[in-house]
C-alpha cells in the first residue's frame, strides 16, 4: 500500500449558469479590471489516501466524485494523481 | 492584445484548520472510504482576459488575488496561464 495525493477539480458544466462567477466578474470590473471577460468558480478538492496502485486510486476517486464530491447533473470533474 | 485563460487555485494555508474538508472526510468515512486520511477544499477560479503578454497577465492576476480573489491572511494562491 502506498500513499497518494489526489487533486480533484470540480467545475460547473459549461452550459450551467455560474452566478458566483458572475458576481466576481462584476466585482473585478468595479475594481477597474475591464480586461476580464469571463469568470467561473469551481472547487478544488485535495485528498490523501492509501491504495495499492494508481489505477485503483483513480477508479476509487471517480466513485467518490459521483457519490459525494460532485453533482454529475451540473458538474464535471477531473482527477489528477500526484 | 491576446486572450488568455488563467486558472487560479486558492487553498487554505496548511496551518489553517479546514472544517469543510473535515466534514467531507467524515462523509467519505461514513461511505466506507476508510483509506482517505486527509481532505482539504479550495477554490478554483477560471478567468478569461485580454492583455499584451503573459508576464503582464500574471502580474495583473496576482493583484486581483490579493485585492479580491484570495484572503492573503489565511489563503495561498497559485496562478497558471493556459
Amino acid at each position: 500500500m502506498k500513499e497518494y495525493r489526489v487533486k480533484v477539480e470540480v467545475k460547473l458544466k459549461p452550459v450551467v449558469l455560474d452566478p458566483q462567477g458572475k458576481t466576481v466578474l462584476n466585482a473585478l470590473h468595479n475594481l477597474g479590471y475591464d480586461q476580464v471577460s469571463d469568470t467561473r468558480i469551481g472547487k478544488l478538492i485535495e485528498l490523501k489516501l492509501t491504495n495499492s496502485n494508481e489505477e485503483n486510486v483513480i477508479e476509487q476517486v471517480k466513485e467518490m466524485c459521483s457519490k459525494l464530491l460532485a453533482n454529475p447533473v451540473i458538474e464535471d470533474f477531473s482527477i489528477k494523481v500526484e
